[in-house]
């Protein structure tokens, strides 16, 4: 394999890292972001591909003409979650150069255009929503609403656009673009541990979890901690408390997550009983019954405590995404394309994270291959994978590529 | 009275209030800060009183020669809690004003030196220490641990109080200021609800419970909430979540005071499992043994549902109060002050509140006053007292600074 990948790699690590935590913050339209997007135009424009963006700010690199149409189009996202790992998103990128590069170096000649693809603002840190490019370009968010939202201080994403040098009144369906797309192959870094007890570093995804995200609204009294007796509280933090405990207790026997990760609380003093706790419960189930039951149950805890301490509970879904079935005949050839090469067997898995695959595979035929990862973190910056896995991610998608563009 | 109490109220209550909340953000050594204390400044000037800035940031406004010494000082502070009140701190600012303008309106003749004083950073919102300005004249802060008090974004008290204009390496302990002071009256709003079920618009302090603050850091390792089963978790969140519900159920019963009202997770993502929770335990109690008991309660609640969960617990104390019983002789005079004109009687009573008149009760005969609140709130937007009530207060400070000063 060429030695791109690990070029590419070292280029891309030192941005948007934090020196403190270690950790990524390449939030959308920000200034890290930026970085990330002029070194996937650096590395577009150093191979000869046709470089562009998009009406919603999603960058695409093609080999051959886009024009023609039935493109096999590969790739991930650079922006990253508060503190995340170097791998979400990044290692999809980079393997998507790296499998080209491969794929030159094995002297063969596409006879479908090829692409890679840079999707903005995948992880939703800033602005709350996730997978807003694909969703924008799908059709799957409308671009007023897109345009409306906000991140911590209170900035619109219209805003940020627009101060980022990308212009917000121009976003929306992407009809003509997504029609040149024949198949979408997105290679992750694995974020559970199912490949680890595996004697393969790469799988294939067979679904997306269905998930969503509430927002609980704990409202009870800001007070003085010194000098209201407990009885005349209106204090709403035991209510939250009693609300993650039953999350943590409910979750793992129904087979599901339940997570309460983001919070604020106001005045945030430390001798102030608080007046808000304001939290996002993060959850997901193999089926959507399931989520629907645990999420009712959850919210029936906080209600109830909320009326046990006097305190107003008000939960609002803020986002939710149905369970996603990868195509079962693009699957199956990927399957089939590694396989030969791989005696081990290409195990075939679900995955609770939503992905842009996840979104553009209600408008074509979509797979994923996971890279081994060798703890399971993810999203922090412990997040790794072994530097083996990753060049054997790099030959898979490649041989991918191959089978799907050079046939 | 003089209207001089509405006029001076009416100027200072817009300084530092949020438009959104409608509480006040006046932290130490901010703008809002400093818009006080040209506040305070001006209505010195204008009253002709001596005015000074000491070594630690606090302002005097003198009436008679400081160097006579056996002063009556009163006064209190003007920062506040992050969307603190109107009332908690300026109502015994803006009264000590007020009453030395009765003194005058009453034609009185002070025998002794009167000043009114603002303290500095009582409320220890950006620093997190309290009482900055109090402790460090009376020497019960170290100038070398204050300056390196830091704030959320990493600021140094140095550093704050020099780009404020104040010298850092001027503060310390202030013995000849504080050998002036012959005793110490502060006037604030009552932040329980005591008064209210008394004929009387006015009490006088015993005490101040003991009170401390501790920092609770429950650390796990932060994860993808959408693909870390729940067995694979160090999620500190359960563990806090059980800490705060036992710290609810344990304080009622001792009598005492226990509240977490102030967080922070990171990394503070909708999808990632946090990393670590840290969180402030304010807890007061009516003596030192049962606060010893409650907190040493709650931190091994913490420690055992942190080893269940295979996180890390530690627990500091940040700042420890003992108990301040307040002069017996002087609360005895002020109190016979008080009597002859109010035939209902003065509530004597304790507080679970610090202030700087705890503080500086170590080295001078102190005095408080508290001035009835309706409704009990304190460090919220709706913390209130009837005009009718602050009237009140000011004749009754009036009184006493009368029968103090004036004998």
């Amino acid at each position: 394999m060429p030695s791109t990948f690990h070029q590419m790699w070292a280029e891309l690590l030192p941005i948007g890292r934090d020196p403190g935590s270690g950790g990524y913050r390449r939030f959308a339209w920000t200034e890290a972001d930026a970085d990330c997007r002029a070194w996937f135009r650096a590395r577009a424009k150093e191979r000869g591909l046709a470089y562009e963006v998009d009406r919603n700010g999603n960058q695409w690199a093609w080999l051959g003409d886009p024009a023609a149409g039935d493109a096999v189009v590969t790739g991930s996202h650079l922006d990253s979650v508060p503190d995340g790992g170097a791998f979400d998103g990044p290692l999809g990128v980079v393997s998507s150069f790296a499998a080209l590069d491969e794929l030159r170096s094995r002297g063969v000649t596409p006879s479908r255009p090829l692409a890679v693809v840079n999707f903005g603002d995948e992880e939703g840190a800033r602005f709350g929503l996730a997978c807003v490019g694909s969703r924008l370009t799908a059709g799957r968010l409308t671009p007023g609403r897109a345009r409306e939202l906000r991140d911590g201080d209170g900035v619109t994403l219209a805003q940020a656009m627009e101060r980022a040098g990308h212009d917000p009144d121009a976003i929306g369906p992407d009809t003509e673009r997504l029609s040149r797309v024949g198949v979408f192959v997105e290679l992750h870094v694995e974020q559970g541990r199912y490949l680890v007890d595996t004697p393969s570093p790469i799988g294939v995804a067979s679904a997306i979890w269905p998930h969503g995200r509430w927002r609980f609204d704990f409202r009870g009294e800001a007070n003085h901690a010194g000098t209201t007796r407990i009885e005349d509280r209106r204090d709403p933090m035991p209510a939250y408390a009693g609300t993650v405990i039953a999350a943590r207790a409910k979750a793992g026997p129904a087979g599901a997550l339940a997570t309460f990760g983001k919070m604020s609380v106001e005045p945030n003093g430390v001798n102030a009983v608080p007046g808000l706790v304001r939290a996002w419960l993060d959850s997901r189930a193999p089926d959507e019954p399931t989520l629907a039951a645990l999420v009712a149950e959850i919210e029936r805890v906080a209600l109830e405590q909320g009326e046990r301490d006097g305190i107003e509970v008000a939960v609002t879904r803020e986002s939710f995404t149905p369970v996603v079935e990868f195509s079962h005949g693009l699957r199956d050839e990927v399957v089939g394309l590694l396989a030969g090469a791989r005696p081990y067997g290409i195990p075939v898995l679900p995955t609770g994270a939503g992905h842009d695959a996840g979104i553009l595979s209600a408008s074509v035929p979509t797979a994923m291959l996971f890279v081994r990862n060798p703890t399971g973190v993810s999203h922090s910056p412990a997040e790794t994978a072994a530097e083996d896995d990753c060049v054997a991610g790099v030959t898979a998608l490649a041989d991918v590529l191959e089978g799907l563009a050079c046939g």
